[in-house]
């Protein structure tokens, strides 16, 4: 093995020592280190730069949330998750040591995956973060929600919970260049301040609010014809309650209770949904991205490009280094962070 | 005016003595008595042969669901309904005395309609009650729900709870005769066995059976298609909870919440619905008729011939009598009924 970008002589990962109970601790999270992986025919090692501190990792270190798509991550081992990686050796004919790409590393310094299942990433379009971010998985989930099930026309009232988020802040640009007004929330008054005047959002609601379902009903005097959830919970019923008729909810995230193992007290509002989405013709439909893996190329041309003509803002919350990527996801699901979540363990060359 | 079919002297009427605290009770009914009213041009004068007896009736009788499409019944005034009539007078030129039509009369022996809201109804087809059923609302409802939003495709398993009622009679056979595996869900064994046997239900599973969830997912081995919601509550919960993905939740009636003004108590499964349209990406639409008059002459040619080559069956469960409505309302309610149910207050010519 080319030992001339191992920075590291070991593999840094963090791992979990103990499944979280609610909110995770830090005590939760510790940092091990093991050998630095040797690689198959068609597989690339590669060398993370950033990354990502997304909502769904949650999902991923609950034992009661295991399902297909996020399996339950055992005691010791890496947390899943994407990343920015730059080649470091390579058996596959598609990368060459150098490379910057992006696929499913793990919260580690080096990892090896099979070729086929990384992605070449723009290095002069923006700073790598966005491929985790804007030009990432929560892009191209943000983009397959407005595109492909939103059913948003132009002067509509699009809602976008998580508005600063990596998911959020895609749709809601989205929503704004598809010619809609877009309300987001975001929790606190300078993440919706920044949301307004950055990212262009028509108005920002503080869910920390004592009346924040008193403001999204004076925003919102005509209804929301689509809600882009990313949230769940009390901020999910204020926009449900001021849905208008034929409106779509995209069932996307619902990051208030990825802490919860338990459902929480009553009463139980199901038939107060059922009962109003009969009543108004709301259509409830789940986002995984999954999905529309086949969408990305049209995505990154066309967010690429809004990127590159300066009409679609990509930014992202940096933290430095990987024995703060525990820390990072604690922020990041009680809103303290700014904007998309991503850790920085190597030097950005962009 | 013409007193030649004048059977009565007066207009009947079934009233309101009380609003309904849970289950109405015998004695929130009563039958008044008024003028047989006049008719202005352009109205009809009907004198009902069947008034229906609908799940919805109970969401007028209630001040606390008063909605747009179901303002809340005045005490003492007629309680609303369609009904089937026989023209006693006319003063619009689409109508003549005799002629059988279908409008919106309410509970009472005569009532005054604008012709225009009318329309004639087949009397050799079926019997006249049929067009308060399969060929009436419940069963547009049912055509609209099939036909426009369940997808349903050949091969599919397609759920219909209130399987013998106005919409889920109509829905599950116009699924069977789409070629779908049909299960529906009934309130005894007897109605079940009915249910398989005259109407070609696959399986009929009985809600009151203590392993009624088990039943559900023993009999949809593969999962559910299509969800046809006419009853919300635990018989909706057995259907979600066995949702194939991407499957269609058509949230259509909730009669088991129908009594219920507050929330029933916890926990409040509401993430629990909103984390699985996501994992599963079920989508869940609500249908109320009302978008759908339009369908109407289709849907009376298609099922109307349907009935006529035998593979359809159409059948009420009649009620004598109109001091009967309100007790037939009961009975509806607690599963008591077998089938749709109407109540007779004149003689049937068909």
């Amino acid at each position: 093995m080319s030992g001339a970008n191992l920075v590291n002589a070991v593999n840094r990962r963090m791992a979990l020592r103990a499944y979280p109970d609610g909110m995770p601790r830090p005590e939760d999270f510790e940092v091990l280190e093991g050998p630095i992986p040797d690689i198959g025919e068609g597989e690339v090692l590669g060398r993370a730069v950033y990354l990502t501190v997304d909502p769904y990792i949650r999902v991923h270190i609950s034992p009661s949330m295991s399902v297909g798509y996020a399996p339950t991550t055992p005691l010791g081992a890496a947390i899943p998750g994407e990343a920015v990686l730059q080649v470091v050796r390579s058996r596959h004919p598609g990368f060459a040591e150098g490379d910057y790409v992006a696929g499913f590393g793990g919260w580690q310094d080096y990892c090896a995956l099979p070729g086929d299942s990384l992605r070449k990433v723009d290095v002069g379009l923006a700073p790598l973060s966005a491929h985790l971010g804007s030009l990432g998985m929560p892009g191209l989930t943000a983009y397959a929600g407005m595109t492909q099930l939103a059913e948003a026309k132009a002067g509509q009232t699009v809602f976008v919970s998580a508005a600063l988020g990596g998911v959020g802040a895609v749709a809601g640009q989205l929503a704004r260049i598809q010619g809609c007004r877009v309300v987001g929330v975001s929790s606190s008054a300078e993440k919706c301040a920044w949301a307004v005047k950055e990212l262009g959002y028509d108005a920002c609601l503080d869910r920390t609010s004592a009346d924040f379902a008193d403001q999204v009903a004076a925003v919102c005097p005509d209804g929301i014809d689509v809600n882009f959830e990313n949230a769940g919970g009390d901020v999910f019923w204020a926009a449900f309650n001021n849905m208008k008729a034929y409106g779509r909810v995209i069932v996307c995230g619902l990051i208030s209770g990825y802490n919860n193992d338990a459902p929480p007290p009553g009463p139980d509002l199901t038939p107060h949904l059922l009962r109003y989405i009969a009543l108004k013709r709301v259509v409830m439909k789940g986002l995984m991205v999954a999905d529309f893996w086949h969408l990305r190329p049209q995505f990154l041309e066309e967010v690429g490009g809004m990127i590159r003509d300066g009409r679609f803002r990509s930014k992202e919350y940096v933290v430095e280094g990987i024995e703060n990527a525990g820390n990072a996801l604690i922020d990041m699901l009680e809103g303290r962070n700014f904007g998309k979540t991503v850790v920085r363990i190597a030097d950005d060359p962009a």
